[in-house]
């Protein structure tokens, strides 16, 4: 855990300040872009696009973009920007479906726009910026980056509907759990780090190692997602405590409790998240499972074992701030709100 | 109403019988592509898309791209396969998420893909099928040709999120109800036409009168379903008449009943479509409406104004049994099952 930063004196730790500051004029054409894309006479569209994409968050994947182009010396034009805009896009896309599928009322602390506008304007809207990313890939117009890019958008559903499959049953394999979070959320990761190389004409190794960052990376973030829907707190998670457990979601840190638990606890987990029949207090006994088989501390150790696959990849890169910054966004990752 | 043609003796009339068999070494090579573009390593995708896509609806849409490249004189390769792949499938997803938006139960006299399996494999399958369809158009490999289907696919979404909110407005004007269904039926139609036309090499006159048939035959189609769903006969139709006035879905029909009616009419419409607040009785009220007001007819008598302009499009290309067929098919979609 490398880089101490002290930002604005509010706390120490690997923070993406760093890497947002180096990429902030790229990002605000990237926030520009977005708005600029999400327009349509229809007015629900850029109403409820935007209740979801202008929340603020962290634009993790477009930065990836942006950083990953300007990593491989990128200076000029707008391609990349068009590109992370595409990938935000699409990520905006997946969560509203998401949310639909998981009856989810909050995110970010925000009601969600299903909560908001119903289910079936979130399916629509959702569908609408999937189109719409695909429309401004193409005006980008290299074959190669479209290849990438919408081959990480068919795995990301494909995904998704292998979660789906897989919901609520608690001997779900861990490799079958890494299969889903590599395809629902690493792979676009990993896309968009990919396409910032290749929109710098970088095609060979460095685009093989950005790839590889992003994946890593990806894998990194959403083990620790998965560990702090039991053991975060809630400001600084920006989402609900127990939305796993209430939606019966089979994650890392419930697949080790139940692979490390006697009888009686596997009976407590078939109850709760296979039966979803959830009485007041599970969510605590939950919880003091996890915690007494080692299984968050474990599921943070699988995390930083791909984070340090993702800071080696990008070895091949001569040191600078931006590559400095890169490997502090992985750090960020895993230590974030822990 | 020009061709009459005798099939198996069953009926005389315009059919789509001609342009199939004139397509069918084409069609079997796309029941084909679409059998094996639906694989996945997650069983549900082909099972739940099989039961939509193979159901063997008309496959209307991929057949005018396939028809539209042999008139322009295409004879070989599989591009045009591709694309008639990717056409069906952007209509498939676009079909699974409408059936959970207007929450049907039936779909050609089967049960909808919602019904059996759920709203949330419906809407992740169909985003599957969304994503397939780009990665598919991408191995094709011509951006003309991907920007006239992306932007096809998000011309759709923006009519679906129009027609939503549009939906049970009872005083919807004649002009935002043809947007719609531009958007949401006739664009696609427009752009399966057009593709043939760009694969088989034609990107002048000829892909312009392709992408005007294909549009105003979409419209016209539309039209006529919208007619038929309150006169049409149920087992012809494969689809339950009286679906549109129960999910108070705002259609010419309605619009020329309610601009024609008088004030106890309107009031009736208002309390039906707008509060969906129906009672037993109401849609043979609503019928007979439609009826006295001569909706139906006047339905009928738009879909035959863009007929026209469907047939006259095809004036520039020489006379051939396949343009024939064509022409033929338009006449189908305008007299089919009234």
């Amino acid at each position: 855990m490398a880089t101490v930063v002290t930002f604005e004196g509010k706390r120490k730790g690997p923070s993406l300040e760093t890497l947002l500051s180096l990429c902030a004029s790229d990002m605000a054409l990237v926030d520009r872009e977005i708005a600029a894309r999400m327009r349509s006479p229809v007015a629900l569209i850029p109403e409820l696009a935007n209740h979801l994409v202008g929340a603020g968050g962290k634009r993790l994947r477009p930065l990836l973009t942006v950083a990953a182009a300007q990593l491989c010396g990128l200076t000029d034009g707008d391609r990349h920007i068009k590109l992370a805009t595409c990938v935000e896009f699409i990520h905006s896309a997946t969560l509203l479906h998401d949310d639909v599928v998981d009856v989810s009322a909050l995110r970010r602390g925000k009601p969600t726009a299903n909560a908001v506008w119903g289910d079936k304007a979130s399916v629509l809207v959702g569908d609408f910026l999937f189109t719409r990313s695909f429309e401004l890939m193409v005006e980008v117009g290299a074959l190669d980056i479209l290849g990438v890019l919408s081959r990480a958008a068919s795995t990301i559903a494909e995904g998704e509907v292998l979660q789906l499959v897989s919901q609520r049953d608690t001997s779900t394999p861990e490799a079958t759990y890494l299969e889903v979070i590599k395809a629902k959320t690493a792979k676009l990761f990993a896309a968009a780090a990919e396409v910032g190389a290749m929109v710098a004409g970088r095609s060979g190794p460095e685009r093989v190692a950005l790839e590889s960052f992003g994946m890593n990376l990806g894998i990194a973030f959403q083990l620790v997602d998965d560990a702090l829907d039991y053991s975060g707190r809630e400001a600084q998670l920006g989402k609900t405590v127990g939305d796993d457990f209430r939606e019966g979601k089979i994650t890392l840190p419930v697949i080790l409790a139940f692979l490390r638990g006697r009888a009686a606890e596997r009976e407590f987990w078939k109850r709760t998240i296979e039966k979803l029949d959830q009485n007041d207090g599970d969510l605590e006994q939950a919880t003091a499972l996890i915690e007494r088989h080692g299984a968050i501390a474990d599921t943070f150790e699988r995390a930083r074992h791909y984070g340090a696959m993702a800071r080696d990849a990008l070895g091949l890169f001569p040191d600078s701030p931006l590559k400095s910054a890169m490997l502090e966004a992985v750090d960020f990752a895993i230590v974030r709100a822990h």
